[in-house]
């Protein structure tokens, strides 16, 4: 049981191990000759508003955070792929059935690559979309209520990460296997990996009017590893593009095994050409388990279902849709330029980056030049499809963005760099060190025809002595750069949530001018809704107990509650009457095995209780709500399971 | 069942309404005259550090933040009483010891009011406590990992809230309880609560060199409500100070019926004269449920044990122990000057605020000048103890804090300001709104004998337009002053995560230069652990399969495993042996259901999965590592229940 370290294994160390400076840092602040005017670049006085958006993947935390630019302040962690403790999402009745899959209930997800919604390739602010890598799925926030609001699973996936980019109609939101898997799965030796095991690319469609999402088609590609994708736009919109690695097909040790060949693949896939092909019954329909889970705004409740089946297809049956673009080296960002036109390879083991033209690639395309083959799948020539290539950048090229001035910002990863270079020139204009060893980056507008520059922030992987120590666990650190003039600037460094490793932004005035401030309690239809202190009641339904409840400032009703018997299932059903802003009630129960519920103005939610010990339990409003929020409390008797205590409620006098 | 809303009501909705209070807000940063020496002041320059750590409560994410100051940049959140994806906390077999109690797993808490350790009154930075409300409990953080590292459960307490505060050598963390309750708990009507409930104020001793927890005593006061709690200090240390609401005693609509009487208490205990009491066998042991978990850093592991008795104390058996203080009106903060001398009452519903004076508390004591008793425990009269009053300083006072200068900070909530006064003449000195109705504030060393000044910080509940728009849900904001001046300057306005109740914030130095970066693999003593790929391996005990398993940059060994059953329950035991600072691991496997591992250099973690599918599944790291992160990934195959599939694995070769 031994394993065999190839030579390539020392080199590899080496350059990681480069990673892992250490500079000496001073302690104080306000230093440098320029401080003062970088200060007053990210500075947003007290009582104003920051000018984007920056919504920033949670990575490990499976949520998406929310962030201001230029001042780096977080606003918002929003519950996605994971439990939540602080608002009860995946702990309340009503959001559990957001985080059901085929494996069951999954408490936790990795959510990597947000993408903004767009229409003719501008963002609109309508919804973001990030996906699960772990257990596959693409969840839908709602750009109005910044609440997760749909999750569907990806089947015959793993490890889903070049996801979730859209199309730039939002006609579809994209998800491409990372690891290959056997299709269907089944018990096999893993050592068969090789030409048995298979990689789909997913394409989600999304309905214009509501949103909704639903599997259109899985093309099943060879078993590569397939990173990242985006769409193509303008001239190329129609088509998507996606970097592989682990072209050798290896099963093991694949930081050697996956690094042996000097060429990967981009597969550039017309998905325009397929969708026609399934329109007219092309494809067909295999067995499949996933869960659709739907968060709906009314009942303030979603619903998960379990689907059975899903269309996928075959490349070579569809001949002229899919082709492969060689590129060095294991290449991972997979990046479209505004005009469409250029499709930028970022190898992360190669030594320089390699620019393909879309063009060439249609020409070389019609005139069927091919350089062999990949299970069926034509190879394009290098030099054919090459549209230039930004020599001796740095080490490590990870991911590219792209500004409105026709710049193109690649991050590298080794050399712990971003760098500058000019699209269609090649030539490299800046580079700026990053502290340190940069993942991604982001520019407003960046994935659109529409990029709106100003800023450029940095995902750092590294953080070490950024920042006052916190012990072995650091925060991952980003970088916010001034990018409107020539040279970078570096501005700020503000530590990030969870591992963020993508992100997408845009300016605040879309969205901000649409953002939702309560529910209307008139529109509330949750089935367990007391609209008024008059609709307050405790039900008993044999061993379930049904307290409808509501909360206003600064009581509960009812606030005294007897007749409950160790043994039952209580369901606190609790519904916050308030219709101004910024007014949530919680609700928290003493020895209650859940979270507690966080409740905004016109909403419902759901706690249940087991009561396993006899006595009178407090339950209060976690939420400081108003100056009598302290007083903002009740008790609830629970009797022994013999007990013949009667149901019996009340608020502002006793129970008699 | 309806309810009676007396004429009080009324006033009060008045004065809560009031503090909705929404400006007007311009988009873009940068106006006003003095905003670039204000952005001057608050910007730390990439690379620099912050001068003072602020630790802030996460209120209902049930954990800990840690912040930089003067940035407002948050670093770290510290998982303590919530389940935590975001690194497996609470989800992985080490840590879920650590939210056991006496009701079972509970998955989520409500931390309010954290506090340093100190040693001759000044804090020491060895720990920070923190105090559960919802199911009480007291944590407590080790300030060289930030890590949790003990939880003690604290019984007969309900709404744990005038707690976690540290007496001056540390010698005790005192729990207060917020709701009354009975004692023992037993099944009665909540209409007999007056004279039947109690209230708990537990004295939890710290054991000097390690800082264990266990319950020394708990007093059993009258069914009052006890609200915060200071130390004496200096002169008064030996003594602990209770605000009291709801002397009242009602049980149902409080905010009327605990808002009657003109004043309240504060409980003056005389811990040491108890102590002692208890050391000559006083006081008797009781029959208590209550969960002691402790996490030990060389295992890596928690263990939670259930205790069975708790010592109680009748403080009318311990004559001159217990004592009253008349406080107008349903006082909040309970703070005592650096000196030891004042103790602050804030009364939240009173036009002014009290300052009682320790001395003339004694003298009273010792002239035994009482104005009754209240359930045998002797009223103090207010004129004999009052040291002054601040006449007519806001409206709803909630929290009073201390620089070095001599100088007083209270809070107001329902006027929405800070108000600087002075101590021992009591005049107002200044005045500054703040954005929206603010709760606590925090004055780096506040709650010590040596004040650090500098800054000070209000935690606002209400946050409406401060930022940019997130949905009906917004963070909290904390605003940032320079109290350096005779005029306190407000300089920034900063997100908070949770609900910040309280902070404690202190100067870095301590803290910076004790943080311990990694585990060392030598002193690693996890029964699990593979300390070396020799040492890895897969053994099969019945349907139990325990993978011992290392990570390595950029490798798991092994990574292709064979022989896993459905119905197995498969122990992902993971070392990191990395013995660099700052570089993780992380682990999950496709359907999974629980969370990831995230794992320190150095460290073993556990992770359990059931599969319930045939198939090949994938694992990999989900910490971005290395360059060659991607390619950290393995394989497991699943058989069939009845499969004879062997029990094998490898790294770098094929399984035969």
């Amino acid at each position: 049981m031994k394993h065999i370290l190839k030579p390539i294994a020392s080199l590899v160390i080496v350059l990681v191990t480069f990673t892992s400076c250490n500079n000496t840092k001073k302690s104080g602040s306000n230093s440098g000759a320029l401080s003062s005017n970088v200060a007053e670049k990210v500075f947003v006085a007290p009582g104003e508003h920051d000018e984007f958006y920056a919504f920033i993947s949670g990575g490990y935390s499976g949520n998406l955070t929310v962030y201001g630019l230029p001042s780096g302040r977080m606003f918002k962690e929003i519950p996605v792929f994971s439990q939540f403790p602080t608002s009860g999402y995946g702990y309340s009745e009503e959001t559990k059935p957001m985080l059901n899959t085929s494996h069951g209930f999954i408490p936790w997800g990795d959510s990597h690559h947000p993408d903004i919604s767009q229409t003719n390739g501008e963002i609109d602010g309508r919804f973001i979309f990030i996906n699960e890598n772990n257990t596959p799925r693409i969840a839908k926030i709602d750009l109005q209520s910044f609440e997760t609001t749909e999750i569907i699973e990806v089947p015959n996936s793993a490890g889903n990460h070049s996801s979730s980019f859209v199309t730039e109609n939002t006609e579809y939101v994209v998800a491409g296997t990372r690891f290959s898997v056997p299709i269907p799965q089944r018990d096999m030796p893993i050592k068969d990996y090789k030409g048995n095991f298979q990689g789909a690319l997913s394409f989600i469609s999304v309905a214009p009017e509501t949103g909704d999402m639903d599997i259109k088609f899985q093309v099943l590609m060879p078993g590569f590893n397939y990173d990242l994708s985006h769409p193509g736009r303008g001239k190329s919109h129609g088509w998507f593009f996606f970097t592989t690695y682990n072209t050798e097909e290896a099963n093991t040790l694949l930081e050697v095994n996956a690094s042996q060949n000097d060429k990967d693949f981009i597969a550039a896939v017309n998905w325009k050409k397929i969708e026609e092909y399934v329109n007219n019954g092309g494809g067909k329909m295999m067995p499949a388990e996933y869960a659709h889970n739907v968060y709906d705004e009314h009942t303030h409740t979603a619903t998960s279902t379990i689907k059975k089946e899903v269309r996928v297809v075959n490349p070579t049956d569809v001949p002229g849709a899919v082709f492969f673009l060689p590129t060095p080296k294991s290449p991972h960002g997979c990046d479209v330029d505004p005009t469409g036109e250029y499709i930028v390879g970022n190898g992360k083991l190669s030594a320089n980056l390699t620019v393909h033209s879309f063009t060439k690639m249609l020409d070389a395309i019609e005139n069927e030049k091919f350089d062999g083959e990949a299970y069926g799948i034509p190879i394009l020539n290098f030099e054919d499809v090459l549209a230039g290539t930004v020599e001796q950048p740095g080490l490590g090229p990870l991911h590219t963005e792209f500004d409105d001035q026709g710049n193109a910002y690649t991050t590298f990863f080794i050399s712990s760099e971003v760098v500058k270079w000019k699209v269609g020139t090649w030539e490299v204009i800046d580079r700026k060190p990053t502290y340190y060893s940069v993942g991604h980056l982001t520019i407003p507008g960046g994935n659109s025809r529409k990029p709106q520059g100003k800023y450029m922030f940095a995902m750092n992987k590294i953080t070490k002595d950024r920042y006052l120590p916190t012990g072995p666990e650091m925060e991952h650190s980003a970088q916010l750069y001034d990018i409107s003039g020539d040279k970078m600037e570096l501005l700020l460094d503000f530590p990030t949530h969870g591992e963020p490793h993508y992100a997408a932004a845009m300016r605040a005035d879309l969205i901000k001018e649409r953002s939702r401030k309560i529910y209307n309690l008139d529109e509330n239809n949750h089935p367990y809704a007391a609209k008024s202190d008059a609709e307050t009641k405790v039900v008993r339904d044999g061993n379930e107990v049904h307290i409808y409840m509501t909360t206003i400032r600064s009581h509960f009703s009812p606030d005294n509650i007897e007749g409950i018997k160790v043994g039952d299932k209580v369901f606190f059903h609790v519904t916050n009457l308030e219709q101004d802003f910024d007014v949530p009630h919680g609700f928290a129960v003493l020895g209650q095995n859940t979270s507690e519920l966080l409740i905004m103005p016109g909403q419902t939610k759901t706690s249940v209780w087991e009561p396993t010990k006899v006595g009178v339990w407090p339950f209060y409003c976690t939420d400081f709500c108003s100056a009598l929020h302290q007083e903002m409390q009740g008790y609830i008797r629970v009797s022994p399971k013999n007990a013949d205590t009667p149901i019996k409620w009340s608020m502002g006098e006793d129970i008699e």
